[in-house]
């Protein structure tokens, strides 16, 4: 297989929602309390709720910019390429990349939904999130069809709102949920506690993935104040190792035998290893520990319930006869720092040259299709789908990196949490 | 290889600490203030120091007990096998495990030597460690040559005089240091820090290594407080990973070309896919993040720098090609309850069969003889040294597990963080 006849669906992107996005979805009454954009007298745009200012309008959202400027939010929508907020934009941005499909996580809501949960009047709450989720199902995805993967936000204060919304998405053919990897960090109840069975149950019944993004506990890994930030960003993905470990032992998959779960931007090269230890940790221990998998062992419910995702690793290829073949997905990541765009298909090509024509196909698109419920070849040929094909339709978008000259790190040494606090400080 | 022709070195065991550790080796101000251990009504020791009691007289010193106790501390030293505590009784169970040589770590002293930072008043103090440190060389490592890998623990209030203890143990024959993997987490400064750098500077002149032990920030990974314990035991050994990205981000290697640091007991399967991403992170966002490697990537840094160690690693063994292979270590972590004795060598050759023996020697004895500074075939001959030589002589020690019947975990269901804390305030 050619890079030209790839397949690419994305199991990871961002959307950074438009500031029309409430625009004829509301009563007077909630119209009243959305958020709205506010432009700022030095030229920054915010988004206002409940009388805050929310920090970013795109968290991380650097794709096209220079690399020199990649750890600096943008601070306006006009720094940002346009298509990490407008469709058609996005839709150019993913043929140039030579992407056919895409799921994307949400920016001003929060990985969990957090916008939400934090708006106390629970009656807006909800009609906000559901308009949300309509525009996100309707304009977001439903004017391109067969190219995006929908993804729904859910109301996290209560369990039995997140299953009527899960029920309601799916029958709007929604698979997904975004969801926290640990829910006690956003003071929730955590995964062992029986609160979030009405909603695992929708999930499981509606044949909806939970998707848990690195980072949607709200907690980074920062060692130390002054650790270089390198840190950081090299241990976050790995960090949901935590997650999946709660996971499996937890009763949920247990409970819930068709349940499944995705480890959105976790990577996959660890798995093995955490597989083992997993199966070892159960045979050494679970003598005191009391835990019971009847005939199976802990490291094959993680492989019938969890999705593995990753970005760019070559180990992960190297090592996935431990895993479930059937669960291993591709991402993109755009429009983060960590996204291969505009190069994804070369940069994938580095790791899957030499493998199975059919393990290429499963890794890049088939299992995408057949997790989320995903359907494009419904609306496009699969000849139409390839890289070759899609990037033949977009040879006048312009990739070359820009710079928005809103101040660089170099002046500042070694790029550190504190350095990176004290610069949102100053904006 | 067969089995009985294994030689093995293991660099992580622990020392439960005898109560008579400190006699004739202190004036008689510090004896007055030193550590002792006191029988209480209910037949529980505990060491006192300062007006405290410390909670165990051996943490997780289970070796040899039914795995049914594994969670429970010894209550009493007469609930351990001799052979925490006394020398004799550890080199046969060394032998019966067919263990010729063993570098252990302290358990009253702490992973760092909270203890000695713990008292005030610095004079005593430090005449406590240094006797502490002398005790260890000489009645714990020096009464069967051949067989212990000394290791010392550091000041840690005072850099210069860490310097100057490394340099002191050097001269007897003593080239390893126990640390913390996150210094900052015990309120002292961070890697990042140059705070450290005539410790430092001491260890690499002495070509003394640095032995990180999992739990040595004195944070364990609990990710809810209702997480089955599995969690936590899973998770803990792979959550070294931070120490290792803070230590290759830092200037610590970059200053110190020819230091050592050993992973205790951090595993090696996880390590290729932290690699791969240290240079993924270096090549997409050094731009920004003003990192610097000159002509090498972080990933080689890791290799030149760091000592990886496992207990039970198969997928770390299929994947070592990505690792340093002088400097992987095997470990058998006896008294703990993920320790593999009295079945090591059995344990050992699940995944080390079929390897070439070069790599077997490496992996079980040269790299740990080389690294630390051990010369085990000075005092006895290699023929002696092996798996089955050892156990030859071992043939009258009991392996068989006893319980000492002090309340199991069976009656309260799964057990967490919660059930161990409550248990705990009850003792």
């Amino acid at each position: 297989m050619q890079v030209d006849d790839l397949v690419l669906v994305s199991v990871d992107d961002h959307v950074v929602e438009p500031p029309d996005l409430f625009e004829g979805r509301l009563s007077a009454k909630a119209a009243e309390r959305a958020p709205f954009v506010r432009k700022l007298e030095n030229g920054r745009e915010v988004w206002m709720f409940e009388g805050t200012a929310l920090p970013n309008v795109g968290l991380n959202a650097v794709a096209g910019r220079v690399p020199e400027e990649y750890g600096l939010d943008p601070l306006a929508f006009s720094e940002m390429r346009p298509g990490c907020y407008d469709i058609h934009e996005r839709i150019r941005d993913m043929n140039v990349n030579g992407v056919l499909g895409s799921l994307n996580f949400p920016s001003l809501a929060g990985f969990t939904g957090q916008l939400f949960y934090s708006c106390d009047d629970k009656d807006i709450a909800i009609e906000l999130l559901r308009a949300y989720n309509d525009w996100h199902v309707e304009d977001w995805c439903g004017v391109y069809p067969g190219r995006m993967i929908p993804l729904a936000v859910p109301p996290i204060w209560d369990a039995e709102l997140m299953a009527a919304e899960v029920r309601r998405m799916g029958e709007k053919g929604c698979h997904a949920v975004t969801f926290s990897e640990n829910p006690e960090k956003l003071g929730r109840p955590s995964w062992h506690s029986d609160y979030w069975d009405p909603f695992l149950a929708a999930c499981e019944e509606a044949g909806t993935v939970i998707c848990l993004h690195i980072g949607s506990s709200s907690q980074t890994v920062i060692t130390a104040m002054d650790a270089p930030i390198d840190t950081m960003i090299t241990l976050q993905p790995m960090n949901i190792v935590q997650c999946a470990a709660d996971l499996v032992w937890s009763p949920v998959f247990r409970k819930f035998p068709r349940l499944k779960v995705a480890l959105s931007e976790g990577g996959i090269g660890w798995v093995p290893y955490f597989l083992e230890r997993l199966d070892y940790v159960y045979q050494h221990h679970r003598a005191w520990t009391n835990q019971d998998f009847g005939d199976k062992l802990p490291s094959q419910v993680f492989n019938e319930h969890v999705l593995t995702c990753f970005i760019d690793d070559a180990v992960g290829i190297e090592v996935r006869h431990h895993l479930n073949p059937d669960h291993i997905h591709w991402e993109c990541d755009y429009p983060h720092s960590d996204s291969t765009w505009p190069y994804a298909p070369e940069m994938a090509m580095k790791y899957l040259e030499g493998l199975p024509d059919e393990d290429i196909d499963r890794i890049t698109h088939r299992n995408a299709i057949a997790n989320f419920g995903f359907d494009p070849f419904a609306h496009i040929p699969r000849e139409q789908a390839t890289v070759g094909a899609l990037r033949a339709q977009a040879t006048d978008v312009d990739t070359t990196p820009v710079s928005h000259g809103t101040g660089k790190f170099q002046e500042e040494g070694i790029v550190t949490a504190m350095t990176l606090a004290e610069r949102m400080a100053r904006k």
